[in-house]
C-alpha cells in the first residue's frame, strides 16, 4: 500500500469509529430527552455492542499494522494527517493497553458503581459507596500503570487523558494561584459583603415562556437550528454527531429563571464550538472540540463572561420584562447584582462564578491524595468537609450534599474535574485577547453576536482538534496558561459588585 | 458443538441482528420526529454501516455453517426454536441469494429513485418517474428470480415476503370477492346516498388540545407509556425496539380532528400489538408482529371496528365537547354519520373505510400486470386512471394525485400493498370471534379496553412471530382467510348509514 492509501485507510477507520460515537450519542440523547424507562435494556445492548466493536477495531491486527506502518512515515505526513495519526494512535494505545477481560470487568463494575452511588446519595450513606470508590481508584491506578511512560506519576496519566499536556505540576501551580488570591476574597465577601435579596423570589416563571426565551437566546447567540436541536433534560448537556447535527438541552425551574437562562448560555457555548468546526474535519477525530478544558472555556465564556456581563443582561432585561410581568420594575443594576452574587454553597453545579473554582480545587486535592497516597477512603468524607470549611467557610451538613453530590467518581472519571476550573482560566485568557480585537461590551449590549462568533471561529472553533490545547492557547494568546487573567477578572468583577 | 450450544448461538445471532434493527429504528425515529436537516448525512452513514454489517453477518461462513447444521437437527427443535430457525434461515437466504454488488447497486438506486419520485410528484410529471419504476420492476424480477423455488411465479415470491404463505391465487380470489360485492355498493351510495355535511367545518381544532386528546385516548385504549413514546410527525408511523419500547406518532390538522383521532387509533393498534408480545421472544425475530397483514389487522381493528364504531364515538363525544366548545350541540347520530361517510376520492391515505380496499385492489392489479407481463410502464398512469373511474367512479385530474401519490413503488416495495386490504379482512374475521366471547359494544361504549386487550393478547399479540399468519388466523377463527366477514361487515355498516 502506498502512503496515500494508508492515509485513506486511516480516515476510513476514523469514520467507522465516528459512526460508533454517533450511534452512542444518539442513544444517550434519546435516553435523556424522553426515551421511555422500558428502553433501558435495549440501550444497554446497543452500548455493549458498540464498545465491543470499537474494542475489536482498535485492537485488530490490520489496524495495528496500519499504525505501525504510518509511524515509520510520520515525517511525510502533513499537519492534519499527522495530528489525526497521533490522536488515533493515542486512542488505540489506551484501549490496547488494557486486557480485554479487565476492560469488560471494569465496564460492568462501573455500571454497578453508579447504581450504588445513586442509592448511597439518596440514603446519605457514604460508607455504602466508599468500597466502590476504593476499587475505582485501584482500577484507575492499574490501568494508568499500563499506559505509564518514563515512570511519570499515575495521576498525570489520567490528567493527560482529559487535558492533553497538563500535569500535576501545572495544576498545582494553577490552583495555588486560585487559593492564594480567591480564598481571601471570598472570606472578605462573607464578612463584609451584603446580599442582594432577589425581589421577585416566590414568583413563578412559566416553563413554556422560559422555553421560548431559551430558544430566542440561542438564536441571538448564533446557535444554528438547521444543524442542531434543543430540548429539556434533567441535567443540561450538549452532545454532538458532527458539526451539522449538534444538540443541547437545558433545565427549567419554575422558581428560578437563572437555571435555564445560564444553562442555555453554557450549553450554547459548547454547542456553537462544535457547530463552527471546519467541515474538512468531519467524520474523524479532528472533528470535535479538542479537550474538556478548551470546551469548558467556551461554555464558561458564554455563560459567565458574556451571559452574566452587565452589558448582556442590559440587553436581555427588556425581553425578560416582556415575558414576565412581575419583573417590570426591576432596575438594571439591581438585576445585574442579583444574578452575580458570590455565596459559598455546598453544591458545585449551583455555585456562582467566584466560588465555583474552589469546589473544583477541593476535588483536585482529594483526587491527588487518592492517586498518590494510600489514604483511608472510608474517611474521605471528613476531609471533604474540612476543605469546604477551610476554603468556602461552610459546614457540610450531610454527605449527599458533600462527597456524594457528583457522579464523576462513581463513573470512573478521575482526573476530569480539574478541567472545569481550567476552562474558566482559559476563558479569561482568551477574552483578554478578544477584547483587544473587537468591542466586546458594545456587541454584548446590542446582542450582536456575529462578530464574536467569527472571532471564536477563526481563533478557536474552526480548528476542531487539529491543535493541542497548549498550541491553541499559545497561538491565540501568545503565552502559556496564565491564571492571572482569570484571577484578575474575578477580583475586579466581584470587588466592584461588593464595593470592596 | 452440541445442539444446546447451537441454539444458543442462533439466539446470539438474533440478538445481534436485533441490535442492528433497534439502532436503525432509533435513527429513523429521530429523523422523523425532529432531528435536524444537517443530521441526514451522518444518518446515512449509520444506515450504510448497519446494512453492511447485517450483510456480513448473514453471509458469513460461520453463520452459514450453523444454519446448515441446525437444519439437520431440525426435528429435534421445539416449536419456538424451530420457528426461529425458519425465520432466520429465510432472512439469510433472502440476503445470500443476491450478489453483494447488485444489492449495493440496488440500494443506491432506490435512494435515487425516491428522490426522483418526490420531484416527479411535485411537478406532476409521471414520465420523469416511469423509467425508475421500470428499472425497479426489473430489479425485483431479477431478485425474485434468485429466490424462486419450483418455478413459482415471481410475483408470488414478493407477495410471500410481506405475507408469508399468500399467493396470487389467494389474492385473486380475495379481491374478486371485494370487487363483486363492494363496487356495486359504492356505486349505489354514489347514486342514492346523501352526504352528511360536517357542521363544524371551518372551525379550528387547537393542536395542543388535539395532542392532549390523543394522549388521553392512547391511555384509554391501553398504550403503556412506560414502555413507549408518543410524538407528532409528518406521516404517522409506529416503530419498535422491543416490547418494552414501542413508539408511535400521529399527525395534526387544525381543520380536521379526524386526522389525529383515527391516526392515533390506527397507530395505537400497531403499537399495542408490539407491546403485548410475550417477553420470552424479546431480542429475537420472534419478538415482533408476524406480518404486514396481521399488523394491519390490529391497526385497522382499532381505527375502524373500534374507533369508528357508534359505541366508541358515543364514549368519546363528551370528551370532545369538553375540549372543543363549538361541538357542544353536535348530536351523537350525526357525529357517527359525519365520521363514517363513504366518499370515493383519489388519495388512498385519506380514503374512508369502505372505499379504501378498492384503492388497494387497483394497486394489486397493476403490480400483477407489471410483474407478470411485459407491459408499457410509460402509460401505466392511463391504466391507473381507468381503474379509478371503473371501481370508484372518479376522474383522476393529475398523476400527483394518481399513480404518483404513494412512495411504496419508488422505495422498491412491490407486493406490499395487498397486505393493507388483507389486514382489514383479517380484522373482521378476528372480530367475529371476539364478539362471541366478550361484549364488545358494551366495552367500547364504556371505553373499557382491558378485556379487549386481554383478548388480543391471548389470541394474537402474545405469540409475536411464533405462528405463521395462516396458523394464527386458523387457530383463532378455526378457518382460513374468508373475506365474507369483511364484506358483510362493510355492507351491513354502510347500508345502515346510507339507509339502503
Amino acid at each position: 500500500m502506498n502512503l496515500e492509501d494508508k492515509i485513506k485507510k486511516l480516515y476510513d477507520y476514523n469514520k467507522r469509529l465516528h459512526v460508533f460515537d454517533a450511534i452512542s450519542a444518539l442513544t444517550d440523547w434519546d435516553r435523556a430527552t424522553g426515551g421511555p424507562k422500558g428502553g433501558i435494556q435495549i440501550k444497554q445492548e446497543i452500548f455493549s455492542y458498540l464498545s465491543g466493536e470499537e474494542y475489536n477495531l482498535l485492537t485488530s491486527n490490520e489496524f495495528g499494522e496500519l499504525l505501525k506502518s504510518l509511524e515509520m512515515q510520520k515525517e511525510e505526513l502533513n499537519q492534519k494527517d499527522r495530528r489525526l495519526f497521533d490522536l488515533t494512535k493515542r486512542k488505540a494505545e489506551d484501549v490496547r493497553s488494557i486486557p480485554k477481560n479487565e476492560y469488560t470487568e471494569y465496564s460492568s463494575f462501573i455500571a454497578e458503581s453508579q447504581e450504588v452511588w445513586e442509592e448511597a446519595k439518596e440514603n446519605n450513606d457514604y460508607l455504602m459507596f466508599a468500597p466502590y470508590l476504593k476499587k475505582i481508584i485501584e482500577y484507575n491506578k492499574k490501568f494508568a500503570g499500563y499506559r505509564q511512560k518514563n515512570n511519570m506519576p499515575l495521576y498525570d496519566v489520567l490528567l493527560d487523558d482529559y487535558e492533553e499536556g497538563m500535569t500535576m505540576k501545572d495544576y498545582d501551580k494553577f490552583f495555588e494561584t486560585l487559593r492564594k488570591d480567591l480564598v481571601p476574597l471570598i472570606h472578605k465577601i462573607l464578612e463584609k459583603g451584603k446580599k442582594t435579596p432577589i425581589s421577585w423570589d416566590g414568583e413563578i416563571f412559566d416553563t413554556a415562556k422560559q422555553e421560548e426565551l431559551s430558544e430566542e437566546i440561542l438564536k441571538i447567540i448564533g446557535f444554528n437550528f438547521d444543524n442542531g436541536m434543543f430540548k429539556a433534560s434533567a441535567h443540561p448537556f450538549t452532545t454532538g454527531f458532527d458539526n451539522k447535527d449538534i444538540r443541547l438541552t437545558t433545565r427549567y425551574d419554575e422558581k428560578d429563571l437563572a437555571m435555564s437562562l445560564f444553562s442555555t448560555m453554557h450549553e450554547g457555548g459548547h454547542a456553537i464550538y462544535e457547530q463552527q468546526i471546519a467541515d474538512e474535519y468531519r467524520f474523524s477525530m479532528l472533528g470535535g472540540g479538542v479537550s474538556s478544558g478548551i470546551h469548558e472555556s467556551q461554555s464558561r465564556t458564554f455563560e459567565n463572561e458574556y451571559g452574566k456581563s452587565r452589558e448582556f443582561l442590559r440587553f436581555c432585561l427588556p425581553k425578560l420584562k416582556q415575558k414576565f410581568e412581575f419583573l417590570k420594575d426591576v432596575d438594571e443594576e439591581y438585576f445585574y447584582r442579583a444574578y452575580n452574587q458570590a455565596i459559598p454553597s455546598a453544591i458545585r453545579i449551583e455555585a456562582d462564578e467566584l466560588t465555583y473554582p474552589l469546589h473544583i480545587m477541593i476535588r483536585y486535592e482529594l483526587e491527588k491524595e487518592m492517586m498518590n497516597k494510600d489514604i483511608d477512603i472510608n474517611t474521605l468524607n471528613i476531609k471533604w468537609r474540612e476543605k469546604y470549611k477551610e476554603y468556602l467557610g461552610i459546614d457540610i451538613e450531610n454527605d449527599s450534599e458533600g462527597i456524594l453530590q457528583d457522579v464523576h467518581w462513581a463513573a470512573g472519571l478521575i482526573g476530569y474535574f480539574p478541567t472545569y476550573a481550567l476552562g474558566s482560566a482559559y476563558a479569561s485568557q482568551f477574552t483578554e485577547i478578544l477584547k483587544k480585537e473587537i468591542d466586546l461590551n458594545k456587541l454584548l449590549e446590542n446582542g450582536e453576536f456575529k462578530p464574536i462568533l467569527e472571532w471564536h471561529k477563526e481563533n478557536i472553533h474552526s480548528y476542531g482538534s487539529l491543535k493541542t490545547p497548549k498550541e491553541l492557547l499559545k497561538d491565540v494568546t501568545l503565552e502559556d496558561l496564565n491564571p492571572k487573567y482569570y484571577v484578575d477578572y474575578l477580583i475586579n468583577k466581584f470587588s466592584k459588585i461588593y464595593d470592596l
